[in-house]
């Protein structure tokens, strides 16, 4: 699992960063300079041209070359590109304790994205919102068997409350199917109180030894639903309804093609009947698990007595599910789209769509491109469009070009006077590098550019996706032995064979080639088949990568 | 401040509730029951009636009288009138931890609907969202002197992490200013990183010794606002348009009229130079501290070095601001208008701003009956009002009245077979009881229904504003001595007078009275005034109360 990482990364991510001087030598030995006068923190901010040409005459630090940031190539190194991408493009940093992260502002304006979305689509399937305490005794995390044996190597734990030796150590909730279930049993009566179908969103903490930023920390933010029924099919359906949910949001909106299936009992969830699970490639080609949906049968009821009066008047235990998408889904969409230029966002979650960057020489020019400019901003943003100017004089049009592709913005409009004259925009597409992506002369006319303007982000929506899919699908290799799955394994793709065998051959083979079963898909291919393995009949076939 | 709380609440309180017998002991003795079959925990639930009925057969809990619910008298008890309605109403839970609470769905939607007004807010004037770390080195909390003398006697310390003990322990964040700056330190190099202007929605932990749901858990979720700029007065300016942003919400959304001002050096906020306030009168007239914004000097960026290079070449160190409103917010709107009926919502917060309750008797009215609640329901929807139908036949319509009106429901529209016929609905104004509030034969013709009930959630709105603003102005006394200031703040009322003597008188008023400062009011009168303790010219009135 910690096979790609470079131990100098690894161990710096490991490092506290308290004193300056050891945040600086960070830098200087792995992590690329910032460029120098990036509005850091606040992409929002608009610096009105006029105030920044004025100051620009008394500042020392302006940086006119075209290239201030270097981004590892992919190919070389992809742990560092991912952590160069993430520095560059100001979507997360260090926390100072170890392996903690600061989400900045244009990598949480993606996980609202995500939010927005995924909130909605919980309401329309029967769920509300509510919060539960992050403390949970830690006799809770005991109760329940497999959940406390997954658990607890991986606990934060609070010993001290307002200066006084705890009773009882409070655990930092990991998860909260204990608390959920302490709660259930006291406002679950009948079967009139069911389903209770509920979210949160919050943060949880778990004490990963290996951690990376978005994909595993220290602490993380994620939604967790939790569900009680009466009856087994019930919970079934309800987690296949979310592991569903899941794949159209991977699909639709993060342009990820994750395969969706069920996770093997090595690795279903502490304290899970079943486990479904959406797996997505990464560039690299490892599996990154996307989110999970569980049906928790009656495990914790059972622990925790989450009874309910049926029908005929008989104590039963409710059946459960728990399900949840974290902000590693972040990592999962760098780690997907992103190239050598930077970050690649899906047009539908990315906090800006379409830049907009005027050009002029001289003075007299100045004025119709920013009203040019003005009016094509106003334009795409009443249609609902996510726009940014970026009209600072601090930079070329060339840094802002290198700047905006490497954060990863879909669409840039290019408007220089020749345009103005013309009442045209050229538009640049970050899918596809160069003049290819490039189309001069669209009319400024605001109901030509607007459709012209959807019409390019759903195409670029479209082609991340087919580029993905293709992508994944010319690295799943079909194998029908022990052998053929090694050598695919070692050529760092994904296997995909029959399997009945045991657990243990299941671990022999992590142990002997670092790959796990990511899952059982749920779309199998027909007629019989004979397992990789043991050669005995296999009903399904199942996925084997190395993983995140 | 725990004057008020009687101990026998206070102590079942602090209890742990983790053994059923004893959740159940606590149940007997104070709280009131919930009524049997309600939907616990999922209000947007919709049971379909036709298996309703069927189950209602077999089901031997129905309850068919009026009220199976208790709301101790606000007169009588107002601790435990609020305790009742935060029970029935469902707003909220105690967690398994002491002092802990469990946001039930009915309450969180409140709170969703406070984040979704202030998050607009806090974007339009140009703030991003990011996320910090809860987990902060304990060293950090030690860098500010007033804020360490402020916080540490409630900090929950983390000292061991994945099963080790660890080297230096964790502080659970109670406030993000320490590794706010820690990071603005790394961000910050130039004025041109300038302003930098951030927010977080966060859960935050603080040992509480006596809480109160929704006013002082251990744990409570909040947004906290936090800036740096080049000057004092930019800082200054920001501070004053967050408390701003605060009153407008107080009043326009919540309908509360908060008193904003200034507060006493003795209540500033640990760290910082000036902190204002709004303060809001509850319906005990004790006052509520709703929201702060505070100016922090430079204090927190000499600590922790957080410097710019000014437009000169000079090392500065930056001036920033921070502000919060938290969920106590959901127990001001409480305690403002809430009546022993239940609760009473301002319709711009309300999660359900109407609720139908179709009435019918025999089976043939029934159809007519439904078509026309589906129909009203969806012409509402339509226009954007919150609906929910309460079509279940396991309750009376006057059990239903009961329970929409303890749920704080602005509006109610009943349709039974006569305005079935005449193509009209009554409706019903939570805010006015009985015939008062009543209107019959309201067309159902969706332009006029429309417009009707609009119309009656403004006027509804305006209401509780008026309503509690007059209770408000009829609750402050103007006192120009000590000896009216006594005699005020024994009648419970809050005391207006002019003020310009020491901490230590302050502080002996504190002792005498239980009053603190609440805040000097920016609306100030006119005239030169005498401190009501001193004698001595006196610049600004202050303003005298108890308070939560």
């Amino acid at each position: 699992m910690g096979a790609l990482r470079l131990p100098s990364l690894t161990s710096l991510f490991a490092t506290s960063a308290r004193s300056p001087s050891l945040s600086r030598r960070r830098h200087h030995l792995c992590l690329p300079l910032r460029p120098l006068s990036v509005q850091s923190g606040t992409p929002e901010k608009e610096i009105s041209p006029e105030l920044d040409g004025l100051k620009a005459n008394q500042n020392t630090r302006i940086v006119d070359k075209e290239k201030d940031r270097v981004i590892t190539p992919r190919s070389q190194d992809f742990n560092a590109w991912y952590l160069d991408i993430i520095s560059n493009a100001e979507l997360a940093d260090y926390g100072p304790v170890r392996g903690t992260m600061v989400i900045r502002p244009y990598g949480y304006a993606i996980w609202e994205a995500i939010q927005e979305y995924l909130n909605v689509k919980f309401k329309e399937t029967g769920h509300s919102n509510m919060y539960f305490p992050q403390f949970i005794p830690y006799s809770f995390i005991e109760k329940e068997a497999s959940h406390v044996e997954g658990f607890s190597p991986e606990l934060a734990l609070v010993t001290i409350g307002g200066g006084k030796e705890l009773e009882e150590k409070l655990v930092v909730r990991p998860t909260s199917e204990t608390i959920v279930n302490h709660m259930f049993t006291q406002w679950i009566h009948s079967y009139r109180d069911l389903p209770l179908m509920i979210n949160q969103w919050a943060n949880v903490t778990r004490w990963e030894m290996r951690t990376k930023p978005f994909i595993r920390t220290l602490e993380f933010l994620w939604q967790e639903g939790h569900t009680a029924h009466t009856t087994l099919e019930e919970a079934e359906k309800e987690a296949l309804q979310m592991i569903d949910v899941y794949t159209k949001f991977a699909y639709e909106q993060a342009a990820i093609p994750v395969i969706a299936g069920r996770k093997s009992r090595v690795e279903t969830f502490a304290g899970a009947n079943r486990t479904y699970t959406i797996e997505a490639m990464m560039g690299d080609r490892k599996a990154l698990q996307a989110g999970t949906s569980h049906n928790l049968g009656q495990n914790f009821s059972q622990a925790f007595g989450t009874q309910f009066t049926d029908e005929n008047g008989q104590r039963q235990h409710v059946w459960q599910t728990s399900w949840a998408i974290s902000t590693r889904f972040v990592g999962g969409i760098i780690m997907t789209h992103g190239d050598d230029t930077g970050l690649m966002l899906p047009p539908k979650l990315a906090p800006v769509q379409v830049v907009i960057v005027p050009i002029w020489k001289k003075a007299d020019e100045r004025t119709g491109v920013f009203n040019a400019t003005s009016s094509v901003k106003d334009t795409l943003q009443a249609a609902g469009i996510k726009v940014k100017v970026d009209d600072s004089d601090q930079r070329t049009p060339g840094w802002k070009y290198n700047f905006w592709e490497m954060k990863g913005v879909p669409l840039r409009i290019e408007i220089g006077p020749r345009d103005v004259s013309s009442g045209t925009v050229v538009i640049s597409r970050r899918d596809i590098p160069g003049k290819q992506g490039k189309v001069f002369g669209i009319s400024m006319d605001c109901s030509i550019l607007v459709a012209y303007v959807k019409g390019l982000l759903d195409e670029i929506q479209s082609c991340l996706l087919e580029r993905a899919t293709s992508f994944r699908d010319c690295n799943i290799v079909d194998v029908s032995s022990y052998d053929e799955l090694k050598e695919a394994i070692s050529q760092g793709k994904w296997a995909r064979g029959p399997w009945s065998a045991r657990d243990e051959d299941e671990l022999k083979i992590k142990e002997e080639t670092g790959a796990t079963i990511r899952c059982f898909p749920f779309e199998q291919p027909q007629g019989t088949k004979s397992c990789l393995m043991t050669g005995s009949p296999a009903e399904e076939v199942a996925i084997f990568a190395k993983s995140y």
